[in-house]
Parts: structure tokens; C-alpha cells; sequence
């Protein structure tokens, strides 16, 4: 494989993302196969071609059908609303390409699980954007946990949280409905938040949960007089009871003022703790019950070169990664699961277990009972 | 009302705490009665005269009736192991003294419902050991709430945690009974919480919560292969449905490494965010959605006279109160409530809601099901 | 020896400290003489006598002479303004007492040399308010030096600062006259961070500095048009020269806004780093270049009982201790030095070469040239 | 012009760096030209061809006058060792290029003085890598200052360290050597802290300095008991006098345990005080002596949209730019600089006042003396 062509559909938040990491995920890696920007796609074709021309596409194109038609494609990226992500998803698979699709996978589970199944019976490799997983401060975490430098785990703890929708005036949008935006601060931000609590403690089983809206209704436009119903969750928390027995509490909020991009866990073990927070994303505190007492204290952890792939980007410690950074992580990953034909973390089985989750605190949330987490 | 003569029970970790705090509260305020420090009790006897003599009391003695019927003692403080706690109240209402209770008020709901009920009908003022809530950070929490520097409270979430029974090979002791210690990190951690957030965002209806006992047998003795059941639990976690509406989060552990007096929590409001945590207890942080969007952020408090009392303590800001002190604003609010013929606060009647919450997260933990809060 | 009895001049900030230091001494440590709280002074008589109720002292007086004369009086304290520190002491060493003095000694070097010469020269105990070299966190960076944990000394860095002159329109007072004053940040906070540096570092043998009135002039009053000159120095800071070779940065403000009790230093090792700052001033971090890379960092150690005197004040932890506090423990030093016949630390031998060393950086600063610090 | 062509000599640290960035800069900005990225240079040549192959370059050459001879090239990146620059420099500004410069510009300030002499005799434009500068938080720190939010600046102060000389064992390079490095820390970092005091402050105008060479020799390799003399200083320190009277104190480390990248400082104003870390460089912190004084407060502002050119990178808060985004905004100001036919910001002009300034140091750290900055 000497090469691969990518075919990206949007160009906002997430679209200029994946834009700058396939674009430098060779330099940073090496290892990987030659990128070929070759579509990008947004609507109207002028912007198609004004981003494809600022992002280096080859093309532009209003007609996503047709990006993922072109035979130069070997990739398709979706990072589109998600009301769509589904159609597009299948289309691409049905044309035989690989797919990265921003999360979540779509708007219900039912459909994450359609699409699923679609995927498993192709030969396409498939990841989720969930990135934050990618974080090297993260796969310290993992490895240390693995290790057994905090024992055995006992307690989970997580929240995330965001102030867009902190504001009771700020007008009303799609995002407030179902049919568009589908679960609330749990499909923008909560989901994050379970596929870090998956991957450092394992899957969830079950869990009872209590969702609110806190602004029930919202102006339709700015300043507006005229109030429409928020239809979605602000907040959500649940007591998650993980397979392998261990507890967890999770909350999540988008109307949390001051939250930028807050995504903070604990995992407490019997022998330590781990700490993190995404705001301080080069961070990770760890307390190890090992030494003289007159000598325990959590300890910061500055990302460095001794947490892969850190070293890839800067050879020096404390330098900070970025955002845009973890994407490029990302991409690689997707790479080389194509170049080692395996399964890229997280496909799209690892986060129908995240989805299943969030759709399950959403359900818990209205019932008020406890929702055991099912794939199947 | 020229002097009151105090009769304290216990010389341990809370026992020297009140005598401290016995000992400078005039010194401190000013503006309270002259404090006699009359009698101290422990077992043996001489235990507690050596006591009396280190702490300053008039003299010792190893039976606490006889404290409580010592017509010098105007105050009884009790600081004893929980599960005498209610016996000893009682004794010193019925002896009519005023009473200054360490938490919990009993090791049941019912008991402390006892306990409440004989001290409305005794002219006597009560306290019950909350201390956190004296913090001049968490007052000025409280005065910002309510000044509506945060807009209206939409969510609450709190942490309280220690490590001191977080070591899986840590003996057996008394604390693991139900007979004799009652609840687990509920009554010892949790009640603190419930009554930080009881004081920020106002009393608690109904709650669904998980208890769990992660250590689930201890060694008889340290280093014994003998092991028996721990019967309380270690970590316990709730989503709390508070009388205005507002849902919350709670969590609490006595096994969490690393936490050594770790009470965290964030009210979140619809125009901005305190945060707080009693590790940096001098520390309040606020967030506004004020200003320039360029300028916003969590603001840090340092505790100084402007938030008062500190002032009686330090005239200059940032040089920090301690724990010690908290227990000596406690008693000031005890003496002005003796002296103002008031309800002190916490009375037994404020405690009694936290304790009812506690049993609650307990009895959930247990059923599984969402449990109603009554005092009644 | 049964009991000593306190004389305290002064009933401001450090005279309330002072009292309440004296009031708990025996309650927290156990380990000394009763102390009897025989005189207060200050002026006038009423103000004296108020005062005296309120701290539990016997008496008051409006006379310092009639306090040094007391034979009740075993220890002078003396809180007055700086301007009388030297003559209060010379009378109570005079009258054979034992002297805990506030820093600084006296306004000029020359002047607290003198009054060494007499110190050394009775058979009195002494010491100086440097409360900051007894907080625990302190003690344990010293005991880690000590031990090796960071290697041998390379660097140290320390910088003092408060805001309360940081005001340029602050009304004219006393503290801005040589006269009456003397030094200005370096009198008032800097000789603090000294006490800090050579206790950590050791001895300072030159520096070189720079001296800087921010504000030269002030309003005579509050919001008059007429304005009076700034006599002394609003920052300084300086470039160390330690007996044992180590280099150092030193710098002081009383005009640095924000920064309410900021006392921060940095030392550097050839194995690792010890930073502090009494802003929070249960926190030690500590750095070591011990273990896997990836697991090194700075870890903070919170103060507990396994750093003494901690756990005279509170057996758990975490807990915190407060500014007040640390008076506590110096006023256990001297009266275990009394009691032992030995120097107290820091005596006034001690507190001599802090202030030899303050008087340097002013003269520096003048002056422009190196200056070598002699306390002959 | 529609298109720029680079050339890059060098594939480390700063070499990838500014590969990433060239790379990338299209994407993020969009205001800018098409980049050509046309020869890179490394020794030897296979090595060139394999970076080139990874970082999308035309070709790779082992030659660096080939690359500078290239008509494709406009712009000649330099990211060798120091010992080099100057000559490189030269080279391509004579074949008139733009010059893309990594600090420092040249071993001695005689050297520096002299490529500054050719570069504004000729048409190109020239930046220097002091890329901490172009932090959108530091931005904003500027913008702030300029804007009066923290009144009049009084004083300043900052530190930069890392530790990656601070093993005594580690081995002897040549770093160590005034032939091949010139100056010790402060050639590596010190630079960078007064690139941002003469940023945030103005120009320097004199200055007194240490200097120390805390491990005077090293192993000649690992673990060899042959050792060689270490020629530069580890440890530099400053009092610096500003152009506009302004006191400041610098201090700068390569043997700093702990510190990965440490470039802290605090400007303080007559109304506020900015502080700022690079090892968390996403954040700023602003106190302002405004509102009640019960809510004043170090405010820390997380960089986001509100801080350009952040958004260009990410349009939400606090999701972090990373060390490699500051690179990306350097090249967009020497690109947009050539495109508005300006001087960049910091031109060979303005880098050489720097530089001038820890020459300075250096010499003042030899012979004691007060040292007078001069670029002319």
C-alpha cells in the first residue's frame, strides 16, 4: 500500500480537524502510507472549493454521494451533523471504503447497531472519533492501571462538562430537538466521558440515572419574546455499576458556566488513585501508597516522551500537546489498522458499548429504573 | 450572663478540638460570655486528670454522669464514640444543659428523631458538629448564592472522601460494625457533605443511590490470616433530588487514596459556578458570566476579612485559617445562641435532616429503589 | 519549673496571635510549664484592661515599664511597632526575663547588634518572631535536605509578597518613613523569606541588589491633593551569594496586587526540587529524579502528622493547619528552650544574621555595589 | 503571489517543527499563500531523502548551499546548531531569500550585530523562532497590559528552566563548550524569557547578573571516570532595569529538576498583576484590584476564540493549542509580513535586542559589573 485517499464530508469544528490530521499525520508518523487529500465536500460547492483549496483537496464538491463514489477515495471522513451520520456511514461501506466517523455513531442505538452489523459484514476498517482516548496522558493511565501501580480498581468517578448551553437566553436550535440533535449534552459530551470510564475500568452493565433540563425553553431567536421547548437533556447523572462489580458515578453537563472543555475522572484502586483532567490535558496526577508516608502525595505527571506517541510530535517533556493533536493520534491509529488489517480502537463495536450507555442513562433518566446496558 | 462552665466528654482527636476551641473562643470574639473550663471526662481517671490539667480544666473525672450533674457545667460537649452519643444528650437535657454534639446526633434515624424531640421540649440550645459548614469560604459561598452572583442553582455536585480505610490489609476494628459504628463513610464523611449541600442549595427530597463495601473482610488483627466482615460500606453514591427541583450528585469513600480530608463541591448556576474544596480550605472559586468573554474565568477567593469571621482570627488575608479554627467559630455560634436565646445553627434539627439523608443513601444502597427524605 | 507567666506588649495583629499562641501552648503540646497570663499592655488603660478580659489575662497596663517589672512576669512579649522593639528589650532583659520579640529586632542593624551583645550576655531565652521557619511543611523540606532527597543544593529562588501598600493613592503613614519604620517590604516581609532561605540553604555571605519605591509619593490623607514622600523601598531583590557557594534570587513587594501572604521559594538540587508557598502552606512539592522516567513528577505532599509538630493540632492528615498555628509552635520552642536550657531557634543570634542580611540588600540597593553581610 | 517555496535545513527537534508547521499553516489561516515545501536539508543525504519522503518535501539534499541555490526556494528555514546560523543566514539572505531563523540568531552578539547589518540592507523579510511570543495567552497578556487592565507596570519578574542538564553524571556534549554553543541556559532558554519581557515590559536598558556553572565537569561519555570542564553557565540570574525605569529580576536554569519547560513570569501593575506558566500555556491569570474586595481574586482565563489567532486552530474554549500550534502562527506572521510587505514581529531586529541582553548577562556574570544593553 503505497498510499491512501481521503474524501471528507464538512468543513467546520470537526471537519478542519481531520483536515490538519491527515495532513500531517505522515510527518508526525512516518509510518504510514502517503496521504492523498482528494475531495472534501460542504455545501454550497463554492465553500466546497474555497475549504478543499485552503485545506489542500484535491476537489471540492457539494454532493457527498459523489465523494464517496470517487474511486480515488480509500477513506471517507464524516464529521456532518449526526443526524446523517448513518446514511453516510452505509453508503460508504457499501462502496467498499474505510470509514471515520465523528461521534456518535448515529442518533438512536437501533441505528448504531444497523450500522454495525453493516460494517462487521464488510472488510472496511472503521473508527469513532472518540479522541480524548487518544490522549498519551490516557494511555498512561491505561498502562498503569494495567500494571497494577494503583491495584485493583474499586471506584470510577467522571464528569464533563461545557457551558454552550449554559446561558437560559442563548436561542433556541436544532440542538434542542430529538429529531435532529437526538440525546442532549449526553450525545455531545457524556459519551466522551463513558469511553474513557470503559477504557480505564471496562465495560458498564447497568445503571440507574436522573436526567434535566434545565432551561425548558428557549427564545427562537435572540432576544426574541417567543419561547420554544427544550427537548433534550442540559444535565445527566448515573451510578453506573461496571462487569467487573466495580462502581462508578458519572455527571454531565452542557450548561456547566466556566466548563470549556472539562472532562475529569478519578479511578480509586487499592493501592492508589489516578486524576485527570482534559482542561489540563498534559497532566495526570497519580497517588501510589508505596514509600514513607512523610513522602505520598499525588504526583503531576507532565506528558512527555516517556508517554507514546507524545514523543512523535515534540521530543521534550512539558512541551504540551493540543487538541488538534489528538486527531492526528487518531488518524494514525485508523492507518495503521488499515496497513495491519486489525480492528482500529475505538471501531465501531468498542463505541456501540459507549452509545449503548448514554441511550441507557437517557432511558434510566425518564423511567426512573434501572437499564441494564445490552449491544445485542 | 457573666460566665458558662463546660463539661466536655472525650479527649481525642474531637475532644482536644473542643478544648481548644473551649479555650479561645473568648480570646478570639470577644464578644461571649467568660468560659470555665469545669470538668473533663475519660476512663481511666487518671487519664482524665492528666487531661484536665493539659487542657486547663478545673478537674477530671471517669464518669460522665457525674459531669453531666455538675451543677458548674452549663455546656455539655460530647465527643465520645457514636454509638453513645444519644444516651449521653439525653442525660445532659435532662439535667438541663445545653448540649454541643459531635455527628452524628445517633447511630439510627430513630434515635436521633428521639433525641430531637426531648431537646425541643427542654429550653436547652444545641449544636451539632457540622464545622465545615463555619468555614468563612463556604459562608461567603452561601452570601454569594444568595446575593444571585450565580443566577438561580441548577446543579449540585459534592465529593467527600479519606483514605483511612483504603489499605484492603488495614485490622478489623469496631468501626466495620453496624452495632457499634452504624453507617460506614456515611456517617463518618458522607453527613458532612449533605451538610454543605443542604446549606448551599437547601433541603433534600428524594434520592436513588449504590452502596458498595470494597473491602469486604478485614484481618482480625494486623498481619492475621484470620479475616472478618466489614458490615458497613466504604464508598456509597447518590443522585439527589433536592425540594426546589434541583438534582445532584454525591459521592463519598473512606478507601479513596490519596484524599485526606478532600469535601469538594460545584454549585452550578445559571450565571456562573462556585467551587470549593476543604483540602484547600481557604480557597472559594467563582466563575461569572460577566465581563468580556476574553475576561472570564474561575476567579480564586483567598479567605481574608472580607469574609468574615476570618477577621477575628487574622486581620490580613491569604494567611489561612485551619481546621482548628472552624470548631472554635462553631462554638461562638453556640455561646451568641445561648446569649441571643436563638436556635443555633446546626441544631439538632438542622442535623437531623442530614442524618436523615444519609440513612436514606443507605437504605437505597440497599433496596435499590428511590427513597422519600422525612424527619417526621 | 511549675509555670511561667507572660507579659505581652501590644494588642493588634501580633499581639492577638501572641495571646492566643500563649492561651493553647499547653493544651496542644502537653510538654511545658503551666502558663499563667499575668499582664497585658497597651495604652490607653481601658484599652489595656478590655484587652486583658478578653485574652484571660490578670491585668493590664497602660505602663510597659510596670510589665517588665512585674515579678509574675517571667517571659516579655513584645508586638509593638518596630521603632521600640530594641529599648522593650534591653528592659526585659534588664529585668531578667525571658524575650519573644517580633521581628525585626530593632530598625538598624547596628542597633540589633547591641542588643544581641546584651542578649548574650544574660542568662535570657530569646527568640524572634520568624513564625514562618515553624510550620511543618518547613520542618520537613529541611529534614528532606538534610536527608539527601533532592542531592546537594544547587540554586534557590524565594520571592515575598503582599498588596497591602500596592495602592498608589493608599494614605501617607509611619511606614513610609526611615524614621520611624526603617526598611520598608524588606522590614515587613522580606526579612521573613531570609529566615526561610538561610534556613533551608544556610548562611548568606554577599549580594548584590536593587531597591525600588513604586509609589514615592503618597496622599497625606485619604483623598488629599497634598502629597508627602515615600522614604523607603516598596520592592527590592537581590542576588545571593550563600557561604557554601550556592547561588540565590530573592525578591520582596508590599505592592504586588493579589498576592496576600505569598511566601514561594524554589529549591533547586542535584536530585531533585522542594517548592513551596505559604499560600498554601500545607503543601510541600517535591520533585526527585528517582524511578521511570514516565512516573516522575512533582508531587505534593500534604501536611499531616507524619510531618511534627502536625499532629499536636490535629491527628488526621490533610486536616490543615492555619497562620495561627504556627505561633503556637514557636511559642513551644521557646518554652522548651527555657525548659532545657538551650537557644531557641531562631534566638536572637539567629534572627541577627536575617537582618544583617536585609540591611545588606537596602544598602545594595543604594549603593549598587556588592555588599558582604557581617553580623560582627 | 500565489505560492511560496520552502527550504529547510535541519530534521530535529525544530526541524520537524517547522516542517509541521509549513505544512499545516494553509489549513489553519487561510490568508496566506500556497506553500511549497521544496528541499530539505540533512547530512547525509539518504537521511535528507527519508525526511523529506515524511515530511512531503519535493527533495532532500545534503547540501546546504544547494538548497539555498534553489530558485523554488523563497524562504530558507534554519533549525541547525547554533555554531551555524549566522553563516546559513548570510548565505540565503545574499541569494535573496527570506530567512526563517531558530534563535539564537548567532553564537556572539558581534555576530548577531552583523547578520542584522546584511539582513536590513536587503529586501528580505527575517523572524526569529522565539516562539513563545506568539502564544495567544501571551497575546492577550499584551493586549491587557496595553489596555490599562492592570494600570501602570511596576515590576516584573520571570524564570525559565528545564532540566535536561541537571544529572551531574550526565555526559559531556558539546554544549558545554563556548566554541560550539556559546552560552549555557542562557542561549537555550534565558533567551526566551526575555523575548517576552521586552514584549510585556519594553526594552531592557542595563542589568546585573550571576552567573554558575553548577556541575563544572562531565564524564567525556556515559559512565567514563574521565572528565571534562564544563565551559558555559548552568544557572543565570538578573536584575534588570527597563528602559522605562521598571525594576525586574530574571532567572534561568538548564539543571532545574522537575521543569520540562518552565517559562513563568508575573508582571505587576499599579491596578492588577498577569501571571502565566508555559506548562500550562493555555492559561492566563489576571487579578485586577476591582469590584468588592470579598470577590477579587487571581482569575484564571483559559485561551480560547475570545484570544487570537486561537480560533483559527479550534473554535471552542479551552480545548488547548499545543507547542507545535505556536510554530503554526509563527510562519503565518513571516508569511503574512512577506505578503503586507512589513517587518515581522520579532524581525532579526527586534531578536537581536534580546539576545543583546543575555550577552549582557553573561558578561555581567564575569565581572560583577553593571552592564549596559547596546545593539548599536
Amino acid at each position: 500500500m503505497n498510499s491512501l485517499g481521503v474524501g471528507l464530508v464538512g468543513t467546520g469544528f470537526m471537519g478542519k480537524c481531520h483536515a490538519l490530521a491527515y495532513g500531517s499525520v505522515k510527518a508526525v508518523f512516518g509510518d504510514v502510507p502517503d496521504i492523498r487529500l482528494e475531495v472534501l465536500c460542504d455545501v454550497p460547492s463554492d465553500k466546497a472549493d474555497s475549504f478543499a483549496n485552503q485545506f489542500g483537496f484535491a476537489r471540492g464538491t457539494a454532493d457527498w454521494r459523489d465523494l464517496v463514489a470517487d474511486p480515488n477515495v480509500d477513506i471517507v471522513c464524516i464529521t456532518t451533523p449526526n443526524k446523517v451520520h448513518k446514511e453516510m456511514a452505509l453508503a460508504a461501506l457499501a462502496a467498499g471504503k474505510h470509514v471515520h466517523l465523528e461521534k456518535p455513531m448515529a442518533l438512536t442505538l437501533e441505528d448504531a447497531k444497523a450500522l454495525l452489523t453493516v460494517a462487521e459484514g464488510s472488510g472496511a476498517r472503521t473508527i469513532v472519533g472518540y479522541n480524548y482516548l487518544h490522549n498519551p496522558a490516557i494511555g498512561h493511565a491505561r498502562k498503569l492501571i494495567a500494571d497494577g501501580a494503583i491495584g485493583r480498581v474499586v471506584h470510577f468517578r467522571g464528569m464533563v462538562d461545557e457551558d454552550y448551553q449554559a446561558d437560559p437566553e442563548l436561542a433556541w436550535t436544532w440542538r434542542a430537538t430529538k429529531a435532529d440533535a437526538g440525546l442532549g449534552t449526553l450525545g455531545d459530551l457524556g459519551c466522551h466521558l463513558i469511553s474513557l470510564a470503559a477504557a480505564l475500568v471496562g465495560p458498564i452493565e447497568s445503571l440507574v440515572a436522573e436526567t434535566k433540563t434545565v432551561h425548558a425553553t428557549r427564545p427562537v431567536g435572540e432576544g426574541s419574546s417567543e419561547r420554544r421547548e427544550v427537548e433534550n437533556e442540559d444535565i445527566a447523572s448515573a451510578l453506573l455499576t461496571f462487569e467487573n462489580g466495580v462502581h462508578g458515578v458519572v455527571s454531565t453537563s452542557r450548561s456547566a458556566w466556566g466548563r470549556k472543555s472539562y472532562i475529569g475522572f478519578e479511578v480509586h484502586g487499592t493501592e492508589g488513585m489516578i486524576t485527570f483532567d482534559q482542561e489540563r490535558m498534559n497532566e495526570l496526577r497519580l497517588y501510589q501508597n508505596r514509600g514513607p508516608l512523610a513522602e505520598q502525595g499525588f504526583k503531576t505527571l507532565l506528558s512527555g516522551p516517556a508517554h507514546p506517541p507524545y514523543g512523535q510530535f515534540v521530543p521534550a517533556a512539558g512541551h504540551q500537546l493540543g487538541f488538534n493533536d489528538l486527531k492526528v493520534i487518531e488518524v494514525h491509529e485508523l492507518l495503521r489498522s488499515i496497513v495491519e488489517d486489525r480492528q482500529a480502537i475505538p471501531s465501531f463495536k468498542d463505541a456501540l458499548h459507549f452509545e449503548a450507555v448514554i441511550h441507557a442513562i437517557a432511558k434510566s433518566g425518564e423511567t426512573g429504573s434501572r437499564v441494564q446496558i445490552s449491544t445485542l
